[in-house]
């Protein structure tokens, strides 16, 4: 857990999208004459700049007071007290490690003088504003290594979910090679080295054309965005540009920097389009944070669940079903592990299982809206020899395999008259849905055509629908809590194009947000982010890696029981039309499946363990022994290999079980054998010492029957 | 189970083919002028028939030697002494109840003189052969009716598994109408009645046409099936028929005779096909057994899976999905209490679960001949959108919707190399398969498109072989048990045109008849009915209606381990081919659910019971304790329903639940709630008494578990 907890300290999101280049030297160019010209220019702004700043500070000298977090007031004086200033008050260590400071809400730089009375805050590297801050700021120092490298023509510098990158322009035939960046990295570590100052000031539209007159890029963007008379200007080092800002204080404070991808990107102008280069590099406050990224990383690697999926030997792909898993007996026991863990949920909660077909008329899609808009991602066939069939049976439409389970269970609705007596109606199903995704975008469990999901429909009145989402919600959060899973929710409302009625819509997205206040975890809003069919909850789940995922969703649906005309019987005897609920918790049990492996490396908690228990024999004289040992564990359905390899040493053999991940190594020797008891160790090399055979079998279903994370440490 | 037991008298296989129709009077006309002449041909062949047995019974008067089955020796004279006179003297009942019998283990008349040392055994209605038989006579009288009623045209009358039919021919306008089913069985039971006895004699080619001249459909059987001098004709009161016989004595023999269908049916001559009128029907030695079959077809019908399917809310079909099942909630539950057991039977015998892709590129089935052979019963399709494919990766083959799973196990087996050490390996698979019936052929669970199956193939060396086919069938039967079903077993060996090689075909039919022999159950022999990959032993279950059902099988194969060149390294070290054993328990889970529901008549054991519980609150008081008890049950996973309807008694509400054919109800009232404890009935109206609530739901956990066909017996 070492490498998590350095992780968690750094609280980077969504890393595993970073890639890893080798690369070698390149040639060290000169500045260009423009760069000396615009620096010139920023020159003379910012003595201007710091005249008046002086002169503001001095024409009103007035005391003004600061509200720090938690309430406590300083004082401080107007157009001359910065937030730098203040931190340094409170600690050297906060002085140390912030990296902006928020101003009302507002980001701001450290070294920029408060003006008036307000609420301070300071943000650091350990929250996401910080790292966005951080990371912009890393971007700056990037852009001025690409211009005094390559003579680049900088374009766009943001900061990502992992790291930042900067496009530029290289001219119409040269293209960043990977074999550049260490070069690159290296002037950038020189240049953070320096401990060049960011210096902010505000330049008119008119000082905005003149300084980036030789970057079309830039006088584009100040046609376009620079709405008011002036617009904020960041000098560091050798770079100025173009920028809101706020930055770290000084490039000093990027203590360790690493560059890892070149590409291509693209520059939609009213023209042409251009293409720009694209570097991305990831950056630290100091070396070693950026070293135990880098040892995270390969262990993310490491954990790529198509690896762990060869090395288990849980599942396989094959070119004759693109796009479709094979699992392997392991990966199956993992499979139905997880299916089973959702079943009892199921019972607990009031869900009932269906099951229904896999090929429908097209006819269906038509009523359900899919194949007006899905048709592409769907296949469809004509069933063969139309001539063999009654002619006044069922005719031959055209078939499609499912993409979803909704309609089947509209239709399941629908199928007999329905009485507000069985609402709610939850109907799970674990149905083969399949997708036609472009075989480029097929990888490992991720994207798949042939897949299931633990989905569900909730059919119910709309005077329910505040307690169903309180108990899908729930549903979500024993679930992630099982599997290991912090997460975070955000509510989706009506975009612009929604269908149905406004008033319905209120209605629903209130509930929507009464349900999520009363959940009581942080919740985001995506305003606008919603389907055109109906609100939504998006979950996304945090595995033990830190890496987000979306899987689970909470939808509502007004068309559907509109476009199949869902009814049932109210109370008061009128037909009423029911809400739909789409709700999945693991979503597609196969890609859970990738994201188990990779969030536990293939260390599985015994519950889903495939690798559950091995017995290894000191000697051949006990491999009678150890055989009805493992029988006796496979008889209780669980997961008894055997290792009688004789050529191998005990201890060889233990280590092998413990590299192979088996939770529990069970030891027989003689004493063992004579006494009918078992030498029992964990994966972590834990002697958990002698127990009776029959009671390790047992501890074992309890621990396995309750789906703790931690066997081995509690067995 | 009185009518089983009735059933079991009369000993009808799969009469639950058979319909029902109400029908109404019809017009009597009278006999035609050719039948009078071909009547009097026949009487004077019949008189020289007499006469030339008197005098080879003169000419060659000497005894011989009769030997009755269990060894039994009686004298008798050549061309005198009958079966049926020897029946008379074993006992006067054998002499009543036999239909024919048996010479040297031909057929034979019970009427016709023996006229050599010879074996003999009697036929009675209780064999299928001597039903044959029956029902053959019974179609002759079925015939002559036609004949004398409606001027039918005689073309073909078998008997069949379940009775008989007629085909002739009335014209090219007319057809026979459900209406004129009740005279023409009045008719029937005439002729019957008149006790006419059957006459047999040889008669010439010639003299055959002669007799026939009026009947074209005869004069091409003559044509086609007579190659020696003479054949057999038959003579029963009017009707006189080409007839390979034998027959029973005389129609007095068939008690109780009732016609079923009406229908029409093609004959298939070498000019343009013609259209015939079938009428089918049932006859039975007394008028009482027939009465018994008419109940226990009644029965059979109440039973018909389609009907318990749609009140039990089981499943239900729709026309949006031809041939797929929709199975709601309790049908859901039922199918996974199957696969469940399915799954633990897994455990115990070492058989391992994988799940396999649905869509496979049509070179898999070119490789596992399935393309060739199999292709129109199969779904294929073009993958959408080719164009979004990377042109480099995947190709855009035509896809098809596997019909079995064994190609995908082949590749299973194929993905890495393998060792001796790894067999045998069992890989069972609950894939959904799909296979395009026509639409004419489905009905309810019993042919689908789409279905599962407890399907699985071990792969073994030849030397594992005997070994594994045990297994199959230890498996078998310790299911069937479960599940109440007898079975018996048949042996199929090389047909004709068999592949392979001859020795291993020697070797794999030894091995399977040892394996049937050690196991202990009779079987029969099937010489030539194999598949030409491999010999098999076929299955046939029989429900608790005595219904047989082909359900499971187990079948060697020889051809895919080529076709897909599976190889294992062998414990010499050399490459070695494995054997394939295709098997199955239950076959289709959907039809084998619908097998059931009919075997039990929607009475399910408790382990496989949508309907376990209902809790019944005497008053309104009860109704939150009702609930917890409720309560109780669905937390431990159990079916709890409850019916709190205060307008109706508490009787009538007992016997809801038991016409609805839960297994349990729970009566809970004012003592009940204050001791915690259920006041329990069963379906059938036993009285268990006042049960502690938590232990009554333990004790139905355990009968559950346990899968007892009898829980409310034993309770």
């Amino acid at each position: 857990m070492g490498l998590y907890q350095r992780w968690r300290r750094l609280r980077l999101p969504g890393l595993h999208a970073c890639g890893l280049h080798t690369v070698r030297e390149a040639a060290v160019p000169t500045p260009p004459h423009w760069l000396v010209q615009r620096l010139g220019l920023f020159e003379e702004l910012w003595a201007a700049h710091v005249k008046r700043l002086k002169s503001m500070a001095q024409k009103e000298h007035r005391p003004i007071r600061i509200t720090l977090p938690g309430g406590q007031k300083v004082e401080a004086v107007a157009w001359n007290t910065t937030p730098y200033q203040l931190a340094k008050q409170i600690s050297s260590t906060l002085a140390d490690t912030a990296v902006a400071a928020q101003v009302n809400g507002e980001p701001y730089d450290l070294e920029r003088p408060l003006e008036t009375d307000c609420d301070l805050r300071f943000l650091t590297f350990d929250s996401t504003e910080g790292k966005a801050v951080f990371w912009h700021s890393s971007t700056h120092v990037l852009g001025a290594a690409a211009e005094q490298l390559l003579g680049a023509i900088l374009c766009r510098g943001p900061s990502t979910e992992c790291g930042f990158y900067h496009d530029f322009f290289l001219g119409k035939e040269r293209t960043i090679r990977g074999s550049e960046l260490p070069v690159l990295e290296r002037v950038c570590q020189e240049l953070a080295g320096a401990a060049q100052p960011f210096r902010r000031l505000e330049a008119s539209q008119d000082q905005l054309r003149q300084l980036f007159k030789d970057n079309p890029f830039k006088l584009r963007l100040i046609e376009e965005k620079v709405t008011g008379p002036t617009a904020t200007v960041y000098g560091c080092g050798m770079l100025v540009d173009l920028c809101r800002g706020p930055h770290v204080r000084h490039t000093g404070q990027i203590g360790g920097l690493k560059l890892l991808t070149n590409s291509s990107s693209v520059w939609r102008s009213p023209g042409a389009p251009e293409t720009l280069q694209r570097v991305s590099g990831i950056s630290f406050p100091t070396a070693e944070e950026l070293r135990a990224w880098e040892e995270w990383r390969e262990e993310a690697e490491l954990r790529d669940h198509r690896r762990i999926g060869k090395e288990q030997e849980l599942f396989f792909f094959h070119e004759l079903s693109p796009g479709s898993c094979f699992f392997l007996p392991r990966g199956t026991r993992v499979y139905n592990a997880l299916v089973t863990f959702i079943r009892a949920e199921y019972t607990r909660r009031g869900f009932s299982e269906v099951k229904t077909p896999t090929l429908f008329s097209t006819k269906l899609w038509e009523v359900s809206g899919h194949w007006g808009h899905y048709q592409e991602d769907m296949f469809a066939l004509q069933p063969p020899g139309p001539q063999r069939d009654h002619p006044t049976s069922h005719p031959t439409d055209t078939l499609a395999l499912k993409p979803m389970n909704c309609p089947a269970h509209c239709l399941m609705f629908a199928h007999r008259p329905r009485s507000w007596r069985e609402l709610p109606l939850r109907l799970a199903d674990f149905g083969a849905l399949h997708r036609a995704e472009a075989s480029g975008s097929l990888g490992g469990l991720t994207r798949l055509r042939c897949f299931q999901q633990d989905d569900a429909h909730i059919f119910c009145a709309p005077d329910q629908l505040e307690a169903e989402i309180r108990g899908c919600l729930d549903f979500l959060r024993s679930v992630y809590a099982v599997l290991g899973f912090s997460f975070r929710l955000a509510l989706s409302t009506r975009p612009s194009g929604f269908l149905g009625e406004p008033c319905l819509w209120d209605q629903a997205e209130q509930v929507l947000q009464q349900a999520l206040e009363e959940f009581g975890e942080p919740w985001d809003l995506n305003p606008g982010d919603g389907a055109f069919y109906g609100p939504k909850i998006d979950v996304h789940l945090h595995d033990a890696l830190g890496r987000p995922h979306q899987c689970g969703t909470i939808q509502l649906d007004f068309q559907l029981p509109l476009r199949f005309d869902l009814r049932y019987k109210g109370q008061a005897g009128a037909l009423e039309r029911p809400v739909l609920i789409h709700r999945a918790v693991l979503g597609s049990v196969e890609r859970m499946l990738g994201v188990l492996a990779e969030s536990c490396g293939g260390k599985w908690p015994l519950w889903l363990s495939p690798l559950q228990v091995v017995v290894i024999p000191v000697g051949p004289e006990q491999e009678d022994y150890a055989r009805e040992a493992q029988q006796s564990l496979r008889a209780a359905g669980l997961v008894g290999d055997l290792d009688a390899d004789s050529t191998l040493t005990l201890g060889r053999r233990v280590r092998r079980a413990q590299l192979a991940s088996y939770n529990f190594q069970f030891v027989v020797g003689q004493k063992e054998q004579s006494k009918r008891t078992v030498n029992i160790r964990t994966r972590d090399n834990r002697r958990l010492g002698e127990r009776d055979l029959t009671e390790a079998v047992g501890r074992l279903l309890e621990l396995q029957d309750t789906r703790v994370p931690n066997a081995e440490e509690i067995f």
